[in-house]
């Protein structure tokens, strides 16, 4: 029998629950505030002048169109009527039989507020192109600067958390000053920008060897970015970063990736919450009690082998694929095996020629990696287009140390 | 001796000036409010989802890299100060031996204060950027439109002024509906689209011969847009156009192409301007009484064969040579003799193999003036990875009738 099944969220979840559905027969409605899928994972490439915002993005209403039975509907979810079995929308209520919430995660400020008002963070297209102009505006100002102390603090940049975003930002926020920059910028001494990158732990991608940590805290700091470990940011302004040790970092640029959390929609759903706002979700993904809704992504809580597992694409992927054969098979009257994430490996790029990867349990480092990491960006990427814009774009910059967008679209950003 | 020489203004006249000054051994300041130069002709495909709006704007410092001599100061020029030879600026004043003015137009709205309210223009990125989401936002609010006159409203287009740019933009945006769009929201039936191009004189295209009116005029009606001649708008609200002859065209979307006048920046030179905010400027394009001050591009009146020149590209381009080599020569001793512009002719497209040209007494239609135009266009756009990113956009809709970027950036945009 025809069922309405309401995916939220067009991130790597419900693109592929969709897939999965589309064809089978049901009434599958795409809802997501955005009218396009975007590839967060190069956000940082946009923030860094390397790539064109439109080339990480992908029309929903294009993909749906070789979805048969899905349709898009462009709404913020503001919460779900569970006796009703609607979402409530900022664009009218939606019935379903089934609905699976993958709306992904939001930045984890930890109640820091003066931090929060006064630094950037990379979720949505939006935040790359603010942070880039806030970037090239500093270069701006500084050269008509003529305080030399000032003059240093805007170009001093600040990058909280070293995971694979804060690594993958510092790496390319570096080579974008000593190979691009340094050209645009002759009026200024270039190496007196700053690029610190502050990690909590003692160590660099936390969740990957010790030997892939130490290769990428030897290669950054070879690339001079400053990696300060076991250091926390605790308070900030527009022009300083102060550390849990008091000292002062006077600087016009933070950005924090130091940690994320549930969507808002998390707190709607009357589930007592885990750590980040997780939703804990029975093995099969569905939200306890209620078997007709997922919950995939960022936004569930689920434990393997005794740990969470992490908020990342891949466990996202995997999940929305799940959730929409779980479907199919319930509908046949089947029920599939518990949920189970396999691990394919980690990735993160640190420069020119120089990544981490971890897969199939050996560790890759330098060009290979990197190679690699470049193919499976591509590969990952929706819309033929975008990945032939993209691979011009690195192409280029490889070939020429250029980064062609570098455009101040909107003057005099300030920090969200 | 070297001299200070500021240029105000880095586009199409600007840009010339710099390039005929750079390596002569002054000091040439480039100052814009914005970081790049943008290509305005295609400001009209970024607007209908054709072009990523990066691939239209070219980093001014990435220019001035290969321009000796020259350096580039972002900031918007509040005045000038003729007794200290100076301009004004939010960023501090410049000082200048030779000033050369080319801050280009703004938008005329001849005092329709309702109609600037509710309506669109295309002079900046961040317009073009603006519109678009508009346009692909209204289809989103009409899929889900109950009332059947609203829906309509939503897909109604109104474009004001039958020049190059209303014809240009009524072309793309018909063929965005039929070819893109048709395909994108199966549930609305597309073609209650209507883009209405509304026309003070009797002919569009007025600057071009009869025959190229006509066959324009033909082509876009075959596409079916609705032209209407001889007709005015006189009002506008959020949802409605209203004509000189008190009808009411129900839309939600009013684009207005039907004028342009000189930068604000005019007002502040103490000279009485001619029409649309004009500098009436002395036969070599100076300030009358001010030998060291250039006015080009859109800003300068200068009459030739009794009519004004026209504010069009190519009138700036040979004007902004024009000043460098002037500078040059007085510099030298020398006096060039007055300036005086070439026409060499003028084109618009209006849709898939479809454009109008006229040149050297020739006038072209069709496939070989679509090609032409072109050729043209990716000629004078700067930055080779540019014009590769614009190739490549247009082969793509060319062969797959697709265009990549129906991307809605910011939800619920408003006119300006």
């Amino acid at each position: 029998m025809k069922k309405r099944i309401v995916i939220v969220g067009m991130g790597f979840g419900g693109i592929r629950t969709a897939r999965i559905l589309a064809g089978e027969g049901h009434d599958v409605v795409l809802v997501d505030r955005n009218n396009y899928h975007l590839f967060q994972p190069l956000l940082y490439q946009v923030a860094t002048a390397g790539l064109e915002q439109e080339s990480i993005a992908h029309s929903v209403r294009a993909m749906a169109r070789n979805w048969p039975g899905t349709r898009f509907h462009l709404a913020e979810v503001t919460g779900v009527d569970f006796s009703a079995r609607a979402i409530r929308t900022d664009t009218g209520d939606i019935d379903f039989d089934y609905l699976v919430i993958g709306a992904g995660s939001v930045t984890n400020f930890f109640g820091l507020d003066s931090v929060e008002h006064n630094s950037f963070d990379l979720k949505e297209l939006s935040d790359a192109e603010k942070l880039r102009n806030h970037i090239l505006t500093a270069f701006e100002r500084a050269v008509i600067e003529p305080d030399p102390a000032r003059k240093r603090a805007l170009m001093t940049f600040v990058i909280v958390g070293g995971g694979p975003t804060g690594v993958e930002f510092a790496g390319a926020l570096i080579e974008l000053v000593h190979f691009v920059l340094a050209k645009d910028y002759p009026e200024l001494s270039i190496h007196a920008a700053r690029v610190v990158l502050v990690e909590a732990t003692d160590k660099l991608l936390a969740s990957m060897p010790e030997k892939q940590s130490m290769y990428t805290l030897r290669k950054l700091r070879s690339m001079s970015v400053e990696v300060l470990l076991n250091a926390r940011v605790v308070d900030a302004g527009p022009e300083r970063v102060i550390l849990h040790d008091d000292s002062v970092i006077p600087a016009h640029t933070l950005f924090w990736s130091a940690g994320v959390k549930a969507a808002a929609i998390a707190a709607t759903l009357d589930i007592p919450p885990k750590a980040g706002g997780r939703i804990p979700v029975e093995p099969d993904l569905t939200l306890p009690g209620h078997p007709e809704i997922y919950i995939i992504g960022d936004m569930a809580y689920l434990e393997q082998e005794g740990s969470a597992l992490p908020m990342i694409a891949p466990v996202a992927m995997q999940m929305g694929s799940y959730a929409g054969k779980s479907i199919l098979a319930k509908e046949g009257g089947l029920t599939l095996p518990p949920f189970r994430y396999h691990d394919k490996g980690s990735m993160a790029t640190i420069g020119r020629n120089a990544a981490v990867a971890t897969a199939f349990g050996m560790n890759f480092r330098g060009y290979l990696a990197w190679l690699v990491w470049l193919l499976l960006h591509l590969y990952y990427l929706i819309g033929f287009r975008n990945r032939i814009v993209v691979m011009l774009n690195w192409v280029w910059y490889y070939w020429f140390h250029e980064r062609q967008v570098r455009l101040i679209t909107k003057r005099n950003p300030a920090p969200s």
